[in-house]
């Protein structure tokens, strides 16, 4: 182990995001992992419990009450939504960096975060300190950044596709709906009936219609990008896929514009967002595994409403890959450092 | 065998809505099956194909150049689109009613059809004689034809859903938008690697963004509805499931109403449409093997944007269900008559 | 309702097998629901939990403690193993007989259930009168049991497919292999992690080799058919199905028979068990819905090992449909009343 | 470009292990791909195929018939089977070593290729000097090999799990039964019926019952191991994964022998073969993208019976990863180069 690497910690191992940070970390050349603590696993092998880490981590889980992440340079919180607003004042006072892969710093007004969330905020005054992890939008702020709010899997989708014509003001934005389909994976690896394979396979459902906690937080991102509030209708759907989000998103042109070209010269740069040629028709599956969101814009019959198609591997662009991006620009490593992953197709 | 049962030729037995035909009126007790066609599998016993069939359909797969269908009361064609066209004016002349399970009839001008199908009509004279098999806007039109263009399965699915807005006139009809999801059986029982499993396995994606076929029959329909045009965005995805269409449809109110009281108002005396309690969201599966449509009508936020979710199987009510139901309506049965299926959960 | 109908009484209707169990009497033509219980949602209509039952079950849930089952005619337990043993003997004193879904009075060995099923029996004198519930087997016993014990679903679809082989006793019955695969519904509804779609979805595994409670009541009954005791490897599989299994057996011949007519003519009376044409591989979707049992029998390059192949819808034939079956059979009904569901195919 | 690298040639590029090489190849460090044919997509740049590669593989696929391959250092074949056959000899003529991952040189005996296969071999002279590809057991032939015949997906799998069985002597080598389960992709990227989503998926069933192409490989593999010919039994499953194969394989012990350890130190220093923990049962995910092989060996109730669980996926140690561990050790590499991919799972 070289003194040089960045020392890890991961809080809350033995979830999906859990286990793919660890997928990502176990072949990332820069870092070495210090610990990864779980409440109800400690002492137990991590590869005991995940066999596709066999070979690749050693560590076992360790007790959360005893693990000292002092030592760490950055932490992972990937935990249940409420867990890393208690811990994270302490680490950063002791100049440990925190990526938050829940939703504890998402929202930047603490009374809608209450609302959706059911729960009182543990340190409202770290909000603001917060950095929402959305490299494409917020890059410089997150070099420096000492806490990350890494963004939700809905909302990495659906703001990736919307802002391109929101920056650009292209659109009504009075008036957006985004239709989205998760894979079952998003809904964690909870003992919950609704995500049994007999539930939820040879299955489709809408779901959350009446409002879903990722609703403000995209509706914050895009008026951020918009530069004033949105109307925004958002519908997510449960697919029979392990993973994968699909975003179809619609809005009306309020200027006649070259939409392939407006897309393809916002994302240029970006080494995580590929716009496909014109009349594309991403597919989950084409960033199975991997940390890329593939998009497509269309003008169906040449009429008024744009439709984007933005899809997402919800475990990795939409959790632990963003995450790893994050730390990557924070410590200023090269932005793909690790995540060089090919997806899996078939 | 008796006497007084209707006497049923199909055309094109081995495709799935052939075989799903055969399902329903294996057990259907006011029919009996006088010839099944396929050209490619003259002489096979059927069930020999589709050994779900043992025990149920004796008869093997005839010729369709020596089959004499005129004995028939009435013939389902489940052929690819452009077959029905050329045979049905000679059945007719018979004495025989004809139900196409295509697309040959669906489209009232002319020049619409051949554009999106790609082909010359064969006898556009019958198209005006058609009548377009939805029981529950056509019911009385459907007693006395002597020809039914059965409704696609997309079309079904979101024309039911908008039904009771465009007929009540509170939403804006220019608007409209349905994000429609379908089971890869929809895609029919032919060799095309895009219908793979390993290709539409574990895989989402939208496709015919640009224009689908079902897009000019669900506008028609929508603008009779509206009596007046009406503006319509399609967007057809494919989803890991064999059966089922999940459509999600959004519109803009232009009048405050109690949304749940006018879908069940319209709906109560429809046996096949099933108004869900409020808040509800319908899944496939509550209607797989069924000839059921599930609704559910949602406004979220009390905003002015109505979404309503409407659910089939996609070989049931959005093809041979529906078929079937419409015989029973052309031969005076009650409308339910072999169709009483429980949905098959899990 | 007729004064002649059967009344029917659910214990615990809200698993899978509870849930099948409505699908099939909804439409059963003799029988009357009186009562459907369930500790955890009593009051709540059964329809909103499963609405694939709307228009067929009107009855809540009612609670176990306060449902007077003294007047039903027969009660199905669909209940987890341990809750029948506690009830039965009251029910069986009243008059009212019992088809237990579970595994309580399926090994006559009382020694033998304690240990694999790791409790003490209730009322060990009961399972001497209780019948195993294989009607291919059994049949003149159920006509008059007052309990039945429904077998367990591997055991219905190995015990099926070695019944002739042993009956004739022209294999060696000391060296048998039973390599079962199963559908994730033979879980249960229940909220396990292993049973999640994200866990057992695209994913295959082995479980239980080292012994699962099905191998006792297997060896039981193939050593009821050989006359002997039998030396059975039992290996079962979990496989990305919601519902199936798939029994494939392997035996040494010790005689040179025709195996094509040895199963033949041993089934050729049974309404539920189907022999396919020699050289067939049976498809667990052939069965999907219905109580058949399917079968093939291979003797791979004319050598000594006879491999059997044994598909059926584990929740029908596995479980309700069975019960169904000996329900018929109790009352002297025909036994495929309510039973005659065409497959799902596809 | 560096002029170290390999220049690496793929014929047939269009099919599940051709694109599943060049995920592989698209991050393996020691190579270059000079050229990728296809006949039916002669000029189409590989990623507007396959999404999944934008941005690491930029050649289009050339004209087989116009491609030099003799600048390259080794070729893969990923075409069907007859077609390395027949331009092998012409590449090792000209110093171009050849992986072949079609079954073209897998037999040694001629008339039992030619009869499984169903056409006269091209070149039977080269047969002999074919190399068979399995590492485990030929890893020194390999070295020099300029000819490697790439197992079977389910020889791979049956073979590595027999192995430390069979060397060792300590099974009835006259009596062993291998019921294998494959995923679809192992049918190939070809437009069959039996393949599709709505025909395999929720499905399961055996095929091949009376004589599979691979059982004279996987026998021929065995007797190596035993110095002696072999009786096997050799069922293979299809299963509604998209990957992995799980073999369950079961023979008689002459011996009593500790197996885990037996196993254990077999495969000590093998870094592809990992030997689980006494008790477990390998999953299929767990090896998902990956080159490993997962097996654990089971004695059920201390019988004479051994069971071995193997998994492998299909397209990696079964296809595509197996070449890749073949010419790394053919070109001196460390074996593992390039195929440190970290399984998917979930």
């Amino acid at each position: 182990m070289s003194l040089d690497k960045i020392k890890v910690g991961i809080v809350g191992g033995t979830g999906y995001t859990g286990v793919e940070l660890l997928r990502l970390l176990a072949i990332h050349p820069a870092i070495e992992l210090s610990a990864i603590t779980s409440r109800g696993e400690a002492g137990l092998p991590v590869a005991d419990m995940f066999p596709s880490l066999r070979g690749y981590v050693d560590l076992p889980f360790s007790d959360p009450a005893q693990a000292d992440l002092s030592g760490c340079d950055v932490v992972f919180f990937a935990t249940p939504n409420g867990i890393a607003m208690q811990q994270t004042a302490d680490l950063l006072d002791k100049g440990v960096r925190v990526i938050d892969l829940a939703a504890d710093f998402r929202i930047q007004d603490v009374a809608t975060w209450e609302k959706w969330y059911g729960m009182k905020h543990a340190c409202p005054d770290l909000i603001a300190k917060a950095v929402y992890g959305l490299p494409e939008v917020n890059r410089e702020k997150i070099r420096t950044a000492q806490l990350i709010a890494n963004p939700g899997c809905y909302p990495t989708a659906v703001q990736l596709g919307f802002l391109p014509l929101l920056e650009a003001g292209v659109i009504d934005e009075t008036l957006l709906i985004a239709d989205a389909k998760s894979g079952v994976s998003g809904a964690g690896r909870k003992a919950e009936v609704s995500a049994l394979f007999a539930e939820a396979g040879d299955n489709f459902k809408a779901y959350g219609v009446a409002g879903h906690r990722h609703l403000p937080e995209i509706s914050q991102g895009l008026a951020g990008m918009a530069n004033k509030p949105v109307g925004l209708t958002f519908v997510p759907h449960l697919t029979p896929l392990i993973r994968g989000i699909h975003a179809t998103l619609y809005a009306k042109l309020t200027k006649d514009i070259d939409l392939q070209h407006l897309f393809e010269s916002r994302y240029i740069k970006e080494r995580f967002v590929d716009v496909l040629p014109k009349g594309s028709h991403p597919e989950t599956r084409s960033v199975r595994g991997s940390n890329q969101c593939r998009i497509a814009v269309h003008r169906p019959q040449g009429g008024d409403t744009v439709v984007v198609l933005s899809v997402i591997d919800n475990l990795v662009k939409g959790a632990a890959g963003q995450a790893v991006q994050n730390m990557n620009i924070m410590f200023g490593l090269a932005e793909n450092t690790g995540l060089e992953v090919v997806p899996l197709l078939p």
